[in-house]
């Protein structure tokens, strides 16, 4: 995207990634995950971000209800409005990312492009995570009969039933949520973030 | 502003802010720096973020250049564009003061409703610090020439010559940068921010 800005300050930061990665053990570094509604993002990045706070980690997470709440309450649902969602929440990722911070992140994000902007924006550090049980599975999960609804056509623009969900050749980790328990995932998740993460000995 | 998305998952923080003061030994906050162009905003947020790291704190600090590459790119300078990097900065400041950060924030932010809308973001714990050393003094120290050129009408809508600088009647400190060293400056912001981020015995 250009830059429009013709009129600003430019100082560097004193703290550097490196300093903060002294402090905390841990790079900071996003943990992207994605999926169908209803494949267990949200539960499993909080669930996520407080095994890792007791662990010691910086961390937090964050899913899409909690920015249309607030940085993206202005945008609704149609593809413009999607982009620029998964868009701003890469940019603010990318941010608490080199604030040192283990960000995770609970977006559907159906499009391969857009997570390819979200990662672009992070750089190095950026992970994106598959959680992938299948549809069938997600639908019958579903507390709150969204895919019900959508069937029946009353939500528009459902990804998995009305809309498409573009699945990553390059994701850094698959789990299905349908074979792995939610106490499984987590020991996954931690491992790897220990392994991607903490600066190598 | 209306809230457009309809479909969405909440899912509880199980990391609470309380959890986070705890662990850090401050609440999250934000440290909002205005003042006209060259005033000091962004030289002395980043000298306080190293002062502040240095003594334990969770501190990150950004100014306009570092929005501007990124998560408002898309932004110029028309009073609209003005008006929704402001409201995306105090977004952000928000999300990471929600995270336990001591968020300190640099932007000239003229607009009084504009830094009113950043300190709703945040709530409780946002700080407006006023920088203001008066318009010559930042004149003469700017390094840039900027002054120079809008006064001969080279950069249009330049704060403090061709366009306003709304003083705010409640801020909770204001800095006169033209009296104070910045090695001052800096003893103060660091007292304050104990005063109002550490928890009271």
């Amino acid at each position: 995207m250009t830059n429009k800005a013709t009129n600003i300050t430019r100082v560097p930061h004193l703290v550097t990634a490196a300093h903060r990665c002294d402090r905390y053990g841990h790079r900071g570094g996003v943990l992207w995950f994605t999926g169908l509604p209803a494949s267990g993002k949200s539960t499993l990045a909080y669930a996520l971000e407080q095994r890792l706070f007791e662990a010691g980690y910086e961390v937090f997470a964050f899913n899409s209800a909690r920015l249309r709440g607030g940085l993206n309450s202005d945008l609704g649902f149609s593809r413009d409005d999607r982009r620029e969602n998964i868009r701003r929440a890469g940019e603010l990722a990318a941010v608490m990312a080199r604030a040192g911070v283990v960000v995770i992140t609970a977006f559907i994000s159906p499009y391969r492009a857009d997570r390819e902007a979200a990662r672009a924006a992070t750089g190095q550090g950026f992970h994106e995570i598959f959680l992938n049980p299948g549809v069938e599975i997600c639908e019958r999960r579903d507390g709150r009969d969204r895919y019900a609804s959508a069937r029946r056509g009353e939500i528009e623009d459902f990804t998995g039933i009305s809309a498409p969900y573009e699945a990553s050749e390059g994701c850094e980790l698959e789990i299905d949520t349908g074979v792995v328990t939610a106490g499984e995932a987590l020991d996954i998740l931690d491992d790897y973030t220990a392994r991607v993460m903490r600066p190598r000995p």
